[in-house]
């Protein structure tokens, strides 16, 4: 059509005008750039340090990239933000599937915001990366909260192992809180190993139930009730709220037979309804109750500081024990040993012993 | 006065006969030898198949050596044993200090004797390095038992670590099977982390308690109750005899509480006196019953596979960090580094970081 006097026919187009960039030249730029442009640890920490949600992101990605080069500027970043951490209360919630742990959580979140607070959610949740986030991943379950400007939600960092899923969500609590988050929420999924590990990142435990039709305490795993400062009755509304009354009178009568615990506190248990907010309210000052309490007799404070000797100890041993069984020569050996133990051919320890002269190089 | 002329004096004093050597010449050979002459491992492993204590008990003192040329020497008795071991029961009980396990075991263990079988008593105690054998130190608490031949008790390995008191007693379980006892007990004191470890190297765990005044569960340690296949409610005898019954109760119910276990066992609790020996067949029954019970549904053996695995593991994971924590220069960085982290100076993450750089020689 550049000659328009070739094409004399009734086909003829009249020229048209050029059709715009759909998107200007400089915006694809600005944003390639973006992209490209890794930002520095100190733009990291500086976006952090000013509330800035989307440096805290992008530092919490980080923080959970497994590429090695990441690591150096990761610690950095946790560096930087350290001093600024540490002021705020977090509490770990757990509870089984079905329980309603991300309503509960959205509306005890908005009730939190509403009052001025700042809240993080996250979560610990080792089973993420094979089921590709059972839990806070899909954020739709939280819209409220999602959308609220003084909340931030991060869905669990995926790892092979609970350790590695748990030190990255306590790197991710100091970062939340050098953002200026004062109410930390780690949630984790009532199954295995991972509410210890959140019991030994939070100040406050709480145990979200509803009320089952037989033995209240049938079906509750190990140890789990006795980690808990607080015990919540989900969904105590409409019909359910007779049964959750009396589901409140077990536990506290099956809580008083655990013998009392460090922080003077004597657990609790409270009803609530996520969907009428009913007793959301109570669980929020059952909460401020505990914090007055181990403040004053200063366990709060004692209680954080074992805690950090705590994550040092476990980050050593989980990573020699990586160290030794990742090595391929003894991963083999292992196996090997392994049967011969299980069929009583071999003792464990002359098993072992044999293991650690090859790792040792003896 | 070898010359008696020369002293005529009153003072003199007639030639005696020489006294005789109060012990023959031969017999301090004989026993310097002995004492000199160390058992080969072939003579140990000979001497244990063929039910000789003496030569137990040296295998054992050889286990417990923390001289490094007596652990080749160790691991062979073992070997060689190891095939002739593991038919037997293996029983853990615990309980605080004045509940009367001593006296428990005793007439427990001479009910056993009595029916033929042949008993060995173990203890697992990492604090007896301390106290000087807190339990089964002073074996005449248990004067009967000492006495019988079908019987053999041993005090608890000393050491520093309840990892490495463990491995001993666990070794020299292997041993006492392989010297014919077809019941071993394992006792423990009902404070702190050496019940976890004692349940994981027996079959069936008692927990050994006496009627309180007050409310019964208060002071239990937490999770050991959940650990025991029976609760045994000692001292029931003369004034005792009701609140033993009414304890006997409330830990029915207490028990009844938490989940079922893996094994397919219901936990009992059953009331006994080891003055008046009331009730103690009771508890032998109980335990049969538990044994037909699992080995009937193969939990018995899966466990005990699975209990060798554990064993293998942990010896190599202690062993890893002792390794890393007994070395000067990182038992050195590591309390700094401690002391920044509870400071919040440095975060645990970075701390370990350090920590293991210098350890791996990056």
């Amino acid at each position: 059509m550049n000659n328009p006097k070739a094409h004399k026919t009734a086909l003829h187009e009249k020229e048209g005008v050029n059709q715009p960039e759909s998107i200007s030249k400089s915006s694809i730029e600005h944003i390639t750039n973006l992209r490209r442009k890794q930002p520095s640890a100190k733009e990291l920490s500086d976006g952090i340090l000013n509330g800035d949600k989307i440096a805290l992101s992008r530092a919490i990605t980080l923080i959970e990239s497994t590429n090695p080069s990441h690591l150096e500027k990761a610690n950095e970043v946790i560096a930087t933000c350290l001093p600024h951490a540490n002021k705020s209360v977090r509490i770990g919630i757990t509870g089984v599937p079905g329980v309603g742990k991300s309503t509960f959580i959205e509306a005890f979140g908005k009730h939190l915001t509403s009052q001025g607070h700042k809240v993080a959610v996250l979560a610990v949740d080792p089973s993420s990366s094979l089921s590709h986030g059972s839990i806070l991943g899909d954020k739709t379950r939280m819209e409220e909260l999602v959308k609220d400007e003084n909340a931030y939600i991060r869905p669990s960092a995926s790892g092979d192992t609970l350790g590695g899923v748990a030190r990255k969500t306590r790197e991710a609590i100091i970062l939340c809180e050098a953002c200026g988050f004062d109410t930390i929420i780690i949630e984790t999924v009532g199954v295995g190993q991972s509410e210890t590990a959140v019991h030994s990142m939070v100040d406050f435990f709480l145990l979200l139930k509803i009320a089952g039709a037989g033995d209240e305490l049938q079906g509750i795993k190990r140890g789990i009730m006795e980690m808990a400062d607080l015990i919540v009755i989900n969904k105590a509304d409409g019909d359910n709220i007779k049964k959750a009354k009396l589901a409140k009178t077990e536990f506290n009568r099956a809580l008083h037979l655990f013998p009392a615990k460090t922080s003077g506190w004597q657990p609790k248990v409270s009803t609530c309804s996520a969907v009428t907010h009913d007793g959301i309210d109570d669980v929020w000052q059952i909460m401020n109750e505990y914090f007055s309490l181990t403040k004053e007799n200063s366990y709060f404070e004692s209680r954080r500081s074992e805690q950090n000797s705590h994550w040092l100890t476990e980050t050593i041993n989980e990573q020699l024990k990586n160290r030794f069984y990742n090595r391929p020569d003894i991963a083999e050996l292992l196996s090997q040993n392994k049967k011969a133990v299980q069929n009583n051919e071999m003792s464990p320890f002359a098993a072992a012993h044999i293991l650690l002269e090859k790792y040792f190089g003896k």
